[in-house]
């Protein structure tokens, strides 16, 4: 019993900073996105492909989030955009508080988007809000068609749900159709898109959908 | 503080119970793998593969673990061997107690091994010791080279190292040679095969070793 207490309290924090992340990104006007999906489905890539494509469009700055290595903020470094790498040493998901603690190293002047690239990690994360205005689900069709009934809480709790590796889809036993009704039996009002960072293909909807919603967000405030 | 003590507790108690399964397997002449991947890396393929490929030679029981469904279950029900699925509802891994309770509805007379699939996750059942003999990690082709360096515990606790869906390497970015030296830096002594579920190739080799050590444990008692 005590530690369901313990864990209801360590959420109770986490939200109450998570509201203070989300008051200062509104004071900012900054739209936040938290990326999550399992190990390799290839969020990086897909911040990279999105770095590209709105480049000139949207004032882009990213925070990375791993169990160990900077290896995905060397990546995203090449693109010349505000980046902090948070380690989490052998914790298996992002909380509030060490994003909150990020941005103090993060340099947010004129920034209209913030990108959270979460651990790899399709159970945990579901749980910690991080202040975000939406999170978003990647799923990779190499994982097959069947996540998003065995992994529930990580859909239900997504805004947009990308499917991404489509180039691969030759080669794989995987339905995008069944895929997809999966998906909308967790979670009807998933906004869903279909990408390749190998090809680019579908890369631009995506980023047509962050860019309008950056603007939004920047143009209401 | 609270919290940290309140983790040792419920890992020094994990492992309690991991000891009386492990005590448990020893008088069955059981040779037990706790299998772990990230979603999707093939899992369930494998051990269908396993099943096919070590009918008649090796008896075997199989526990799955998810977090919602009983799809795999059904999938290895097809192979007429004991199988009996823990649905973790939410929680992140498999504990020593859920197993325990789980071969209850084992019928374990004359099985030579037991496979337990653990929830697709690559950080936090790296943590939790379930009494099995060998951890067996299977990484996914599509994942990258580089999760070794990024999820380092669950590759430094396993004994051997499975590189699935070798059949898309030449569709994807990933160097075969640098997940090995990847996996190698973090732990030496890691077995390691490389199998494609899909066209059959590597499985034998990796069920030699299974039935080897099947049969060791058996025949040393």
């Amino acid at each position: 019993m005590s530690v369901i207490t313990i864990e209801r309290k360590v959420l109770e924090k986490n939200d109450e900073v998570a509201r203070q992340n989300r008051t200062a990104f509104a004071q900012r006007n900054i739209f936040t996105i938290n990326l999550v999906s399992s190990p390799g489905a290839g969020k990086t890539s897909l911040v990279e492909k999105t770095l590209e494509t709105l480049k000139g469009r949207v004032n882009i700055a990213v925070v990375e989030g791993d169990v160990q290595t900077d290896l995905d903020a060397q990546r995203v470094a090449k693109y010349s955009v505000p980046v902090v790498q948070i380690v989490t040493n052998g914790a298996c998901h992002l909380e509030a508080k060490l994003v909150q603690d990020a941005l103090v190293n993060l340099n947010l002047t004129n920034i209209n988007l913030l990108i959270i690239e979460n651990v790899g990690n399709l159970v945990c994360p579901a749980n910690y809000d991080l202040g975000e205005h939406a999170k978003v689900v990647v799923a990779s069709t190499t994982e097959g068609d069947d996540k998003p009934l065995k992994y529930p809480a990580m859909f239900r709790n997504a805004s947009a749900l990308i499917i991404n590796k489509t180039d691969l889809l030759p080669y794989l036993p995987c339905s995008i159709d069944a895929l997809k009704l999966n998906a909308l039996s967790i979670n009807p009002s998933l906004e869903i898109f279909e990408t390749s960072c190998t090809t680019g293909k579908g890369i631009e909807p995506w980023c047509r959908w962050l860019e309008k919603r950056s603007v939004k967000e920047t143009g209401a405030r």
